[in-house]
């Protein structure tokens, strides 16, 4: 209990922190269109890639080879989740546990791939998803220059919290690149409608 | 000896990667001061701090504060090393261990800090030292948005490599905040000049 009333106290603290920074983010995200139901996220971010999770070594192997939204979408029910990033708290003890904890029903509604996404470099989110024992269940990408996130009008300025221009915390269910549902914290750190269970209802 | 051979190739592919967009991060580097012998850091890189490793709670509950260089460097001799980043190969099997082992050959020589400084956010920088073992040892400092590294003109667009614009290879012996001894490396991939031996050395 106590542990829990100091996760609600960080993500309390850290909500204010993220939020302080916003009006100045949203200036500059008015260049982009913001991604909505009925969005198709391939051509959204035409020439976007993501870089699939994977150690330093295997980055060096594969000629640090990304992966196309197209190969990502095309032809494939995909349950996507975005967070603020490796290592950052509300993500590591919630919001990808949920995910992972829920795999089965999401394989069972038909769901080709469960993906995590964040702002960060493919090396650093394999780390991460490796600790938390998660990689199995659930693909990691990372964004490492944030041009997925920007095309979508999902990114935020988190200077405040030590990060960065990062992503918001979101979900979609993507059925052949079209968006069918889509799930936006208002606060980075609130885990209220982005969460397994909310999308799982939407499927 | 595969595992060397691996490394050695994984460091050769890297390198190319690494130097193919040295070109165009040289231009938008040119408005910087270059770090040279006899600079003073604090001097040069005005209103800039770093960002201690840490854990996320450990963030939230320090309200995500800052560390002055002015703190890191007044009254102090400081030895600084800077890699391209958390969870990247030659960082983590060569460079950080280097400085590692020889932990008590800087204090035998009177160093008061081995800090360990990369383009990350502090919470990665904390992971990724916990997984090294050489948090007792070596004091890890993220540099979040790079300014440090770019007042000191010590970036790289390693974009290549799927990194995005990261700090140079480089190492600096460091008394009351003026430069006495610089290393950098040629290419980031390296570490010829910027090892434990070297700085060790110079002092």
């Amino acid at each position: 209990m106590a542990l829990l009333m100091a996760k609600r106290a960080a993500a309390s603290s850290s909500s204010s922190a993220m939020k302080s920074v916003s009006a100045a983010a949203a200036i500059w995200m008015r260049s982009y269109a913001k991604v909505a139901v009925g969005t198709d996220i391939v051509s959204a971010a035409p020439n976007v890639s993501l870089q699939k999770a994977r150690t330093w070594d295997e980055g060096v192997s594969s000629k640090f080879s990304t992966t196309p939204l197209n190969h990502i979408f095309k032809d494939k029910k995909v349950v996507i989740f975005g967070l603020p990033g490796a290592y950052t708290g509300v993500c590591s003890n919630k919001h990808v546990p949920g995910y992972k904890e829920n795999i089965d029903k999401f394989k069972a509604k038909g769901i080709d791939s469960v993906i995590c996404v964040a702002v960060n470099d493919p090396y650093t989110m394999n780390a991460w998803a490796e600790k938390l024992e998660a990689n199995n269940a659930i693909e990691f990408y990372g964004d490492f220059d944030g041009s997925f996130h920007k095309s979508l009008d999902l990114v935020v300025d988190l200077s405040g919290a030590l990060l960065g221009t990062r992503s918001q915390r979101w979900s979609a269910y993507v059925v052949d690149g079209k968006v069918k549902a889509l799930n936006v914290e208002e606060a980075p750190s609130d885990v209220k409608v982005s969460g397994a269970d909310t999308i799982l209802g939407q499927i």
